[in-house]
């Protein structure tokens, strides 16, 4: 039988589809889904908004990402941004363009995974758009209560503070690596390791939760785009430099028997872990403090003046560098 | 010389170009462009958000396109939408999909009609995303406050009300023919006056206001996909049907001159008109007391039970149907 397309069904079809997928609107939400708009009722905390997309073929290949994967990530990368500004996940709008002949199965998978997810992380689709076009793309727009007094920015590092990053990174960079090659099947174990941490990234909400309980770090952000461009992402923000010492960075036993792990660890991106600065004192009473049971967290090296030029201390192989979007 | 693109500058380049254009952000945005994601003030109105996309190739194209024009567009359709709730425009947030040669000439553009923009119908600029892409696509996030006490909603339009719309219908869809075969320096008044109505519609962002003054709609929404297919997609959510007489469409000089001007009216998207429901009285009330200066208010038919198919009286031509995204 002839599998099913969105051109059998139809825009209505489509809606109607989605519409039963993430069920009802919550209380708060006084318009939901099927309506030009949503409506939310007034809130008492300050709103974090933040918005991304992914794109086919630049973000990732039909090949290798199931429609599962591209919601998951898609929502993992949103609740990230919402965990490093300090907010609990609320409501996510989501724009999807899609081929004609894209399948209802597709995207049946795709918005399951996102009504599975509310369950995990709490973030309730509210509305979107639906549109044609060449390639499959996604951007998520979400929505989260600030649960800080004052923002947690990523302007407000100071100089001296200690530079940290919670888990492991370069992991999903090798996963990446190992996906284009085909091994997606792997049966090595440090192999699905890293592939899983380059398609399911776990966004650090808890820990990010975990540690506003106690500090409120002076500047903080997500490494999606490799330390090696985030880091510098806050200290120009900032008006500050850094110095991480590459014998530091935290790398996962997989990634340490991957050849040049501290290549990846330094540019790697999709890791999704939170890097954030601190005055020494409360780094110190955070770690101390730190259950030795949850995600560790590492410090990686300092904020030094602006004066100075970005240092990667300890390497030896050939220059690094980030990564650039439109480089 | 040759012209600056994207990967000239970089990623960091763009985003301070971008910044720069869109200047520093109002009082309530605690934390605005250039961070992961903007801080909203706590907010006391309802909020109603709404998400669309346009993408190259499907919605537009390039070559008669500015990005003058894909900018206001994609404005406009936002504040279109956030009217036809009831709300006024407050924030917006832009994901933008971009070729690693667009021209950085091209993108200060579309940011400098945003900001440009701003002025008139008061959507600021918080945050976004820009993202490679094979073509260039836009996807946008309006939030706006409602100035009603309830929600307008599309779903509640009932047996016996009137249907009525704003403005004149059909002259987008004309445009976009004209434009379509080359027509765009038309020295035809009618035919610069499609056009620009097509490339630069008004949103009735004026007019929502002053009718949500006088009378809530039973059911508003706007027409962006053509009344064929907004007008169902009303009875659909509501649970009714109508009938629609096809000469009391109201279309302009200019497309009354044009072959086949009531398929145009019936069938054209993209007018940005409103579109509402309002029970007899109430609308008799509303076109007595509506500024004969103002945009014209036109009843066009009247919602009928949902036992009933809908009907377009009048209409002697081939059977005429609405557009479907993905048909």
């Amino acid at each position: 039988m002839k599998k099913q397309t969105i051109q059998d069904i139809g825009e209505f079809g489509l809606h109607r589809r989605i519409q039963e997928i993430l069920g009802p609107p919550s209380q708060e939400v006084l318009v939901g889904i099927g309506d030009d708009a949503a409506v939310l009722a007034p809130q008492t905390s300050p709103l974090v908004i933040t918005k991304d997309a992914m794109v086919e073929g630049i973000h990732f290949q039909r090949e290798w990402t199931s429609a599962s994967d591209l919601a998951y990530k898609a929502i993992a990368s949103n609740i990230s941004d919402l965990a490093a500004k300090g907010a609990t996940p609320a409501y996510g709008l989501i724009a999807i363009g899609l081929p004609k002949d894209a399948l209802v199965s597709w995207i049946e998978e795709f918005y399951q995974t996102m009504a599975d997810l509310r369950e995990v992380w709490g973030l309730e689709i509210i509305g979107g758009d639906t549109v044609r076009s060449p390639q499959i793309w996604a951007s998520i727009t979400a929505i989260g209560r600030q649960i800080t007094a004052t923002p947690v920015r990523i302007d407000s590092a100071r100089e001296g503070d200690l530079i940290l990053t919670t888990g492991t990174l370069g992991d999903a960079a090798a996963g990446l690596e190992l996906v284009q090659k085909g091994s997606q099947e792997s049966s090595n174990p440090d192999e699905s390791f890293l592939i899983q941490r380059f398609l399911r990234p776990t966004p650090r909400l808890a820990e990010a939760m975990l540690l506003l309980k106690q500090v409120q770090p002076s500047a903080m952000t997500d490494i999606s785009d490799g330390l090696a461009r985030d880091l510098p992402k806050v200290c120009r923000a900032s008006g500050v430099s850094a110095q991480v010492d590459v014998r530091r960075l935290p790398a996962s036993d997989a990634l340490k028997r991957f050849p040049d792990s501290c290549r990846y660890a330094w540019q790697g991106g999709e890791d999704y872990e939170l890097l954030f600065t601190l005055p020494p004192e409360q780094a110190k009473f955070l770690l101390n403090n730190w259950p030795s049971t949850n995600c560790p967290l590492t410090p990686i090296g300092e904020i030094t003046p602006a004066s100075q030029s970005m240092r990667l201390q300890n390497w030896e192989g050939p220059p690094l560098e980030g990564f650039d979007h439109f480089g």
